[in-house]
């Protein structure tokens, strides 16, 4: 057969897979050469498909209607592509209600064999299913703290609270006393560990928050948490929202309330998306580098499945990126009243 | 197996594939009660595999780090997405370079029986994908103009250019008489379709626009495009974007250039995403019902795929959706320089 094309066998090899770099008339000739040959891949790759699927879950358990709102999973996405896309691996993608239909994913997975391995998020008390893609045999990491003590490898930044902490002592370094945090739903791991720290901050410092706010995480929410803090009769000088979509909307709900971004109200976001970059004001947010934390976890993932993939430690912790959506607290008297 | 753990044949087929409404502890027990029998599901699985992969493909065709930046593609995931997960399908999104891997993919996937089917987007002229799907036997929708002619079935909101061609007529109402725009890749049939459309609009109202900007839809891109524009000697008073993401950044740049918007500088997005309606000022955009048209083609695609799925047609068109970002356009005089 690559004789026939004129061709090496890696070539063929190459113009069946998508992978190397042919160009599309050498890859038509293979192809055309193959038909007239009768020749087809499909038994290599049925050979090979109890080996390798090439294929990586995510599943994620979220309503479909916040995938599309919270640009935090793109990003995530993106940063595993990045590591898929050229070692010609796809990203199998899966959205759940609950725990109990996530498990019974993994286990219809690992019985078709359709995956070689899953990125798992969300980390939360008790989690079920480290020790369940154990029992399955398939390879996961989970993205979180690498704080050890769990079944499969965890992926992610070190002190996970860093980021948070810097921000809160950046609000209270500009002289603000009333500071709300706007956050996301009780039962994540992630949302539990950065309220403690925005609580011990503040505490440290003798204050407690104008008022902690949890959300699903959507815009919408977002918007009305903002306005339901603008309506204290304390109302807060700044705001610390969990994500940076719900920080761009919170800053819009200012903004159309009569209050100026940053002068009458800060603002710090989290996740450092592209957006914020060119938002004005530019937006102060928690840099957690999740395009990274994404490639990082493929990486690992490609190791366990066979990859010749070299390690890379991940290292760092989350940062808080000072941009202008921040500035030094107004003096009370001269807030506006709204 | 269904009589020793107590229940229907049916809630043993739920509890593998995490389909129905099983609470956890039945789903537990059945799956306990399996392993204690020692029996797996894999061999029906893998009898099933050559029918049913129950995985769509979505394969993207751009650079990596535009998935993360463009909302565009979460919005399309999250409409397929939505007629997936009850159906406990997956969608396997795999990002290519190029048309020849995009095609070699398409090949392994059929040869693999990796998928039952796949989404195209970015219709472009002598598109390859079509045909080569029909030859490989695999179920596919294009994402576009259901203009007919194509070998494939084609899911798309009716008369593509009717959105854009309000939205210059809503700008030319105002009082705009010098608009530019600010576009995708030339070589993309949405790209060109809605190009001539803006070119034919102003012409219609003698006029030429202010610049034709081409980008790779990334935010950096939008920034660098409005800045030139706000240099021209003669500076737009209108600027009409090809997504929301790039209409945002170009507020900003705007914005932090000293123009306000939309006072001095009306703005247009397309797509209708959700940040729009949150930001301030709200922006005027294009609804193009992506996540509609996205779920519309996973239910041609599923019903392909054997599954039961009502038809449910897709109508109307994009349409202009009228916000706070456009303004009547003002006198030339008025206008700060920069």
């Amino acid at each position: 057969m690559a004789s026939a094309a004129g061709v090496s066998t890696a070539a063929v090899s190459q113009a069946f897979n998508g992978t190397g770099r042919l160009s599309e008339a050498t890859r038509r000739r293979i192809l055309d050469t193959a038909a007239g040959l009768g020749w087809s891949p499909s038994a290599t790759a049925t050979a090979l498909r109890s080996a390798r699927t090439r294929t990586l879950a995510l599943v994620v358990r979220r309503p479909t209607d916040v995938l599309g709102a919270d640009p935090h999973f793109s990003e995530l996405i993106t940063g595993i592509e990045g590591e898929l896309a050229p070692r010609g691996y796809g990203l199998l993608l899966h959205l759940v209600g609950d725990v109990a239909e996530e498990s019974a994913l993994y286990e219809r997975l690992a019985a078709e064999s359709r995956v070689d391995g899953a990125v798992l998020t969300d980390a939360r008390a008790d989690d079920p299913r480290p020790p369940l893609l154990r029992r399955l045999g398939l390879p996961a990491v989970l993205l979180g703290s690498p704080d050890g003590g769990c079944e499969v490898p965890t992926v992610g930044l070190g002190e996970q609270g860093a980021g948070i902490r810097e921000a809160v002592a950046h609000l209270l370094a500009l002289g603000h006393r009333r500071i709300a945090y706007v956050t996301g739903p009780a039962e994540l791991l992630h949302t539990r560990l950065r309220g403690s720290v925005v609580l011990a901050e503040l505490a440290a410092a003798g204050l407690s928050p104008s008022a902690v706010l949890h959300t699903d995480f959507t815009e919408g929410a977002a918007v009305r948490a903002t306005d339901e803090l603008l309506a204290l009769p304390e109302r807060p000088t700044a705001v610390v929202y969990a994500n940076d979509s719900m920080a761009v909307c919170g800053i819009g709900a200012a903004q159309r309330a009569g209050l100026r971004v940053p002068d009458d109200l800060s603002v710090v976001g989290y996740d450092d998306l592209p957006l914020g970059r060119w938002l004005h004001p530019r937006l102060t947010t928690v840099d957690q580098q999740v395009q990274r934390v994404g490639a990082a976890a493929a990486r690992v993932l490609l190791a366990q499945c066979g990859e010749d993939v070299p390690p890379a430690p991940l290292e760092g912790r989350p940062r808080l990126v000072v941009r202008d959506s921040t500035a030094r607290a107004a003096r009370p008297g001269t807030l506006p009243s709204l």
